[in-house]
């Protein structure tokens, strides 16, 4: 699956714009996800407005890229909808990881912007996206068409791996 | 990305054994997963043995299906790689979503077991397994050839997306 292992974190992109038929698909990748007895707990907040783009480096100190990318889709979970109590960071990190998979394939760059549980990035994210109490931004995922192509990197690593006990 | 949407729970398997290639195939898929500044804080425990895949149901109410799975791979997180404090799901998930997609793209069956943070699952895991103190079960990823294909399921749902704000 070529698409796992060239994924990189591409945080140059050029000024060509995402189409909203690419979108809806990285949209159905994140959709596909599995997730604790099956309750997508999650919500989709895709930002193109610059302005909002923009404003989220101020508080963000790892969303420089922001700046430049043509799109970012803020990955949420609903506690409300989490049946499975404490599982919904793991069903959104699934959503997460199929998007930054679909993106690879579909031949944009994406870096994965982590936000919770930090509170400092969760608290003016939260405000400045006008979420609902108990939706909570689990991450951000910048999205653009790459101005260059990283070669994949081999992080296998045999000393992580254990058989049938530690 | 056919495999991103394929991807279905599959919990009955053949005998048919998962070779040491295909194996390493997972792993390299895991561990080509994104983490919190690169810290790649997991390990992964490949089991094999009958008699451990079967000790697991008598704690965990949703690991039945191990008794006749091939194999297992558990997906650890290690506090102690951990640079990044409190990431260390989203990473280990990320590994997981990535290991399944993988097994889809290989013809084989899997399921995601959820095991953290629910410490009546994390604790008899813990022990049979011998983990260090500083080393935290995620989940158990269930795999074996299928004896059935599942049709993909339609998860899309346009409800759950929001545009620029909530």
């Amino acid at each position: 699956m070529n698409a796992i292992f060239n994924r990189r974190s591409i945080r140059k992109y050029t000024k060509q714009v995402i189409s909203e038929e690419t979108i809806e698909k990285l949209l159905r990748a994140g959709m596909a996800a599995p997730s604790a007895a099956n309750e997508q707990p999650w919500h989709f907040i895709v930002i193109k407005d610059k302005e909002i783009l923009s404003a989220i480096p101020k508080f963000h100190p790892y969303a420089q890229m922001l700046r430049e990318a043509d799109c970012a889709i803020v990955v949420c979970g609903d506690l409300v909808l989490e049946t499975n109590k404490n599982f919904w960071t793991q069903d959104c990190s699934a959503a997460t990881e199929n998007i930054l998979i679909e993106a690879t394939d579909l031949g944009l760059g994406s870096v994965w912007i982590g936000v919770h549980p930090d509170q400092d990035r969760v608290k003016p994210l939260h405000a400045l996206l006008g979420l609902p109490q108990t939706v909570i931004p689990l991450c951000i995922i910048s999205l653009g068409y790459p101005t260059e192509i990283k070669a994949p990197v081999d992080r296998f690593n045999p000393s992580r791996i254990h058989r049938d006990r530690w």
